[in-house]
């Protein structure tokens, strides 16, 4: 059978397209590993989704849950390997050996943590290096960690750990970290947390687990050591889209290009919403906005197909 | 004094913008004539914001006023009247005559009901004209009334007023109705409402208040007359921008045209957001959206100019 729709990414972007979708009656399906997209990796409490003064991720997720529960979309918790278009359909192949087939798809699978590419870090990951504070903050408790990046998820992540790790580095390669005001102000209260500019990260170093990082100070160009077991990796996403290659256009980010009025990507009947694309600012509402602009183009799209 | 940034606009935009510019610590005003913008005169619970299965617009409209609350952001509940740039920072002029300066402004001042232009419109504005059913719906109690319009918000009227009127007739000029599947089933369960399309309407009558409408079928050129006493019009929205004149360009329904990935306009530090600017699709989380990417450009915009 052909859906009419096939969502990609059960995040902000998924679940709102999914709930427009649902609302129009498009016979849909969402593909998704997981639910909730980079809101699961929150490590502190969401404070800017409008109308929630402050929400856990866990919470926020269930209530985008919840919502899409009330429609008739069915899922398939699963990850898309690779989308063809033959014909006038889109052809949908997954990990776990199935086929789906649709006349649209929105693609809002978000983005995969970045990695540092340093000597030591493929080594230690769940050996002292992670991806994913809210979840592996807990085991570093009374320990020393480095939080490397300076934007929002590293000041975020140095924030969560706060109350668990005995000493905690911020490292930025820039010269000001480029963390929301709000979040910088409350670090600074923080007499545990150290933020440390103009690095550049040299090498994880360790025996079994994680023991040290190395850094060269981009001013003085001084080489310097820190004893931290813990090494969390915040310095931006990698969208994750290679699925889609040959129907996509990408700019020098791997961000799907599309129309930021309608989502429309190169291809007709293909639209991209949220982390994967390239509209800029990642934040929850403005995916949740891109989301519902694809399924209402997408609906468009289908009904002058119809007739 | 000199604002940061000055926000025209209450609704969802205005409300999202003012929350990021606090949580960026920009020295903020928030103009506007009356909090909640299209959510105020929203006849039906509202089932599209993610995150909320269903609530009110009141609802609604206090948590995302409790919101921004949360953030040093100073209010004045009034209307602009004009907008001017001189000497690189924005002068604007209110209809209780003060003034305020800022270096960055976003308009967020959504729409105004269009009105229908037809002869006994304007005279029977309060006596059976209405232009709001969440608010004048309850006036008609067992008595017939007319929706003029078949797009959501027609749709929707006639749900409310489900419970409050006698007979309900929706009036709309095309061939089919543009409301969600979701409310056009809604609407098709409900006996006493009936639509009608291919309707051109012509005037509305009575002696001092409404007692009927007249139009034309536009397939049959047969003229026709309904007896109501209410005349609800729900034909669309006329952007609230006059004021703004001279620094943007519009497009032909008025709307302020920008750029979709930052709400910039064709000046310099001037931003627009929400139903007030040319991004299609006029909904909640997506004027959301738009607000959070305006004051995280408007931000951005005031760092460079600071540096």
């Amino acid at each position: 059978m052909v859906y009419d729709l096939i969502i990609v990414g059960g995040g902000p972007a998924g679940i709102t397209a999914g709930i427009y979708a649902g609302r129009q009656r498009l016979n849909t399906l969402l593909i998704t590993k997981s639910f909730g997209g980079q809101i699961a990796r929150k490590a502190v409490d969401i404070e800017n989704y409008p109308g929630f003064k402050k929400i856990s991720g866990i919470d926020l997720i269930k209530k985008l849950r919840d919502h899409l529960k009330n429609y008739k979309i069915e899922t398939e918790e699963t990850s898309v390997v690779k989308i063809d278009k033959k014909g006038g359909v889109f052809s949908i192949s997954t990990s776990n050996k199935k086929k789906f087939g649709a006349r649209i798809v929105i693609v809002a699978s978000g983005a995969d943590p970045r990695h540092l590419e340093v000597p030591g870090e493929k080594k230690f990951i769940g050996k002292g290096v992670s991806y994913c504070t809210a979840c592996d903050g807990p085991l570093f408790a009374k320990k020393n960690v480095a939080v490397i990046g300076g934007g929002n998820s590293g000041f975020e992540a140095a924030i969560a750990l706060e109350r668990i790790a005995k000493k905690i580095y911020i490292l930025e390669y820039s010269e000001k970290p480029a963390a929301e005001k709000i979040n910088q102000e409350i670090v600074k209260g923080i007499k545990k947390a150290t933020v440390i500019t103009n690095v550049v990260l040299k090498k994880i170093d360790g025996k079994d687990f994680v023991e040290s990082i190395s850094y060269q100070d981009r001013k003085t160009k001084k080489n310097k050591k820190l004893a931290v077991e813990g090494v969390f990796v915040e310095i931006g996403y990698q969208p994750a889209d290679s699925f889609v290659k040959g129907l996509v256009d990408f700019n020098d980010k791997d961000e799907i290009i599309v129309n930021p009025k309608t989502g429309q990507t190169k291809t007709p009947g293909l639209f991209a919403a949220g982390d994967v694309d390239d509209v800029p600012h990642k934040q929850i509402v403005i995916a949740g906005g891109e989301g519902a602009k694809a399924a209402i183009s997408a609906f468009k799209y289908l009904k002058r197909k119809k007739l």
